[in-house]
């Protein structure tokens, strides 16, 4: 193995899920392991599925800690990769799965996250158009969050096909793992096991302006987003159901064989036979986008669900199918292409 | 107890709910139990939670088991009920939990079920305009389907009052039972627990007419429904999330003053206070109907969420709550007002 | 109603649960609610499942509050009770779902509490030998724990008839409310969804001394308890598996006559039909107590197994039925005797 | 890749494991598939979670299909290994997921399953003492069942070094997929979920002859075995809660000592430190067992409680483990050794 990767938020979800992934990939090694409040504890007592790396204790996030890796892996709180990214140097790989580089509009980072913008960095989903290539050979990739990696890959190829008017109304369920570790009484399990409820609704969520800029550019045009996400009980997935009108002349047949074309040629997003839907169960562990398409034609709308792992697809197997790219290893290097099922 | 109850179709989901609340009601005793390929079992086998009435044996459905009732639920399959309700007699409360008198459309009948449309009857939703009075003295009640329950209650308000375009989009969320007692491989507990998926997509769930039937009721114009239903990992419960394009003039307090005003006197649907967020957990074994409305001002729509048990207020609690009213009792009468939480 | 009652720890689930119950209780009052901590906040807020009760805003946990109420219903930390008990008089009726007044042993007590024993009280598991006669008339009731219920009822009539010998393996499986509303990691829906796990291992769980007085109290000699709690991927329910070495001479049928005997007026305890086992979804939000026992004649041991829902018969309904007793009503009034399936 | 290998009854819940973990085991290509009554179906529609293989159509379960492969694993219904195996040759490493070649004793196998016993393979649990030696060079494995996988590794080791009596009482809760895709109305997801039931209580399991067996052999003398499964809402993992009477003079620390000797050099199977559970969460996906031991001095009992994946190590991996054993491959070879967490 010749690439070395630490990384820094091991103790949360999001670096448990990468760490998770780098033991089966034969080409990364795991170098130093951060945590900022668990910093001191071992793996074994924080993570004690990584049973491999049980005796790994934490580090300090600092960039002494994070020095001398060929990649790094960033699981921070929103706000904390620039100051980390910054003094890491430009020829280290640094992925950040945080949100702080993943707007274009300065304007809406500040409407949404309250603090100064830090800037844009190419974009980790490499099957939106124009995205695979400009993540080769960069040294700086923001991952998208989980539901625009969920919702832009179900809507974007009738919107860059010019088959739907721009303004997408989207429900998304997602698991429990998208809030993370934190310590809210409504992620008890005893409140969620059972019992599904809605959140950030009316347009306050921050995944909204990352998905209508995602559809924006690859329709050409603004894209109106209405986003409602709700939470299921369940620990991962995330079920996002899109609809958008249909434009005059869209068939059935259109409506498939655009889809059909569109991702002929991706690895992990697969347009399922007709007749079979996306279930989040199936993809559960994987780097799988699991899509079906409808006209809905008494309504006039193009329907889309998708399905993918919020922390697979959705965060860690997202960073590291563009971290491959970057690296120039195959893009599918040790990544799970089958779900986890039942 | 003066009123007598026979329940057809004891031994399903909706059978038992019904019995499960008659169990708790003061003014209806319970009669005939019968059942279709269980008839001659107990219900303490098929039914063990109804541990008051494990000794009863279901009788099987027909017209000499179920004479001599004041009322007769029927919880059969779709189809079913018309032959039963014929032999009744017009003096017997027949109230039909199956789809068969939903519908006005006979040519919606047919094409979502295929068969002959039977009639229609007096629809058992007493919060839409002007069913409540259709339910007093009426001797045939059709209970409204789980979904169009829940997305009826939260649509209305905004479409009776105009402030909405008659273009609705629909997503719903729905716990297992509420596709019955089927032995179906996608129905199997290790198919369902941690997974979501949707079905009917495109138009096809059958109580897409039945909503787009009540919506365009109370809006005076055709409502055109876009309805996807999906599976959720949970036994009970239906959370929809509703969204409508807001007329102009349409403002956040406009739409909350109006929901609160159209429900003000009702004593299951309740707008909840500013900030929280209705859950179906919170309603489980109720007949609550909890609601929550915000106007997302970027994406032009009305959202509305509401959280029902698909099968109390969904089914057997809205069988007895137009039972009660048509029986001239207090609506109210013997119908959990407090969910079962956590 | 004449009867008025206050809930001390109404924000807690056992709060919760207990409010639940006096709404559908027809002889007892609801009166002042306080709370620790979310003194000041609404129940609209803190319980949205208790609709009817959503405006009453909690008062802080003092004497004061608490007086004038012919019972206070406790449930606060444990070591909170003494202390409002001694300030409510002696004709209050009061009711301590904390684990205070358990213990008949002080050694056992400051072993596994660590503070100073405050006394012992009527203990209310009325179905326990000589239990229910102490509850008459009394003003003071020790609630059991919700385990010590569970594995109580199932194993006293074997230990009574003589049918096995001292020594009981009991290991049995909750449903997380059982751990409260505390912020624990481990407690996280995420962690435990499709997740088990055994928790106090080896004696350490402060319920097995209770299980031990209860057992040898009706065994007339010591019985020494193997105790081994799980937690289960569900919100509430108990599901116990006790098993004792059988004396000799104990035969299936002996052994399923002697419950079948010992449990048969018991409103809410009952011995399934041979061939049928409890599951906790059967007695949710029930005060129900489900059993059904088998004679292991390889192993030579009797093995009983009992369901309860933890937070009903195991905490709430069964400080209801306690009350009931030593209020002079019916032991039955108000509480739930079918389960909420599915 | 030289090995080839086939898969007999991919349809189900073991074989599809089996795929599972070959699309990521690097020395065995995937051959024929075969189903009995889905032969004929594609594997995108029976296992959509393995969509490497979607295009796969399953071929009928009979010698012709399965020839010419290096390892033939079969996932079929008890009692049909036989057959096929004695087609196969004896140059073909058969691997049997089922119960057929597992019990010595034909007396056992009769009074437990029925038919005529077939024989007894080489017994695939390279952890138990003698095990790993007999399976190097084997063309035939008798694969565990999952209740045996979890329960002999977490008792061998005291039984083995003498510390305990020969009494074990076991209690071991399973996920759903342990039933198998089998439609019984028990096992829909509205029956299973947030509820917890026994079954095969009293010794009527067919895994306590083989827990029996295994624990026996490594005791030397016959061990007693109180055997009762539950059905937990989960869809995998096995916690298996295992007491035995503590002989004289075993103390905490002898205990402690005895395992982590008797595992140090296992690669799956671990004593987590100490404070740490076991739970089925962790193991999910993986071919771990997690172990942790106590000494409940009170009791005179050791308590040792163990997790593991039903169909990972509790069949599939361990399948793979003992075939790379056989295969002369190292023994961890694409074997899951980090859980799916959360």
């Amino acid at each position: 193995m010749v690439v070395r990767a630490a990384v820094a938020g091991a103790s949360g979800y999001a670096g448990g899920e990468i760490l998770r992934l780098l033991l089966g990939h034969p080409e990364i090694g795991i170098g130093a392991l951060t945590g900022g409040s668990n910093a001191g504890r071992s793996l074994g007592e924080l993570q004690p599925h990584l049973a491999p790396l049980a005796d790994r204790v934490l580090a300090p996030t600092n960039a002494e800690t994070l020095a001398g890796h060929d990649v790094v892996f960033l699981a921070l709180p929103h706000g904390e990769s620039a100051a980390v990214a910054e003094a890491l140097g430009d020829g280290v790989l640094v992925v950040d799965c945080g949100a702080d580089f993943r707007l274009r509009s300065a304007v809406d980072w500040e409407r949404f996250y309250g603090t100064p913008h830090a800037g844009t960095w190419p974009y980790g989903l490499p099957e939106l158009p124009g995205c695979r290539e400009a993540l080769r050979d960069t040294r700086r990739i923001a991952v998208p969050g989980c539901y625009p990696t969920a919702v832009s890959l179900a809507l974007f190829p009738a919107l860059a096909a010019g088959l739907a008017a721009p303004e997408a109304v989207v429900v998304a369920a997602s698991g429990t793992s998208g809030a993370g570790k934190a310590l809210k009484p409504h992620l008890l399990g005893s409140e969620v096991m059972g019992s599904m409820t809605p959140y950030g609704v009316g347009g306050g969520h921050r995944h909204t302006p990352e998905i209508a800029q995602n559809l924006s550019a690859v329709a050409g045009e603004p894209v109106i987003v209405s986003f409602t996400p709700t939470l299921a009980p369940m620990p991962r997935g995330i079920l996002a159901t899109c609809t958008v009108p249909a434009r005059p002349g869209t068939t059935a047949e259109s409506l498939r064989e655009t889809y059909a074309k569109a991702l002929a040629d991706e690895p992990f997003v697969h347009l399922l036979p007709e007749g079979l839907w996306p279930s989040t169960g199936t993809v559960l562990g994987s780097n799988l986008v699991h899509l079906q398409v409808a006209l809905d034609e008494a309504a006039g709308r193009i329907v889309v669900v998708s399905a993918v792992d919020n922390l697979t697809k959705g965060t860690a197997g997202g960073a590291l199918q563009s971290a491959n790219i970057a690296l120039g290893l195959p893009e599918t290097t040790g990544l799970p292409g089958a779900g986890l099922a039942p």
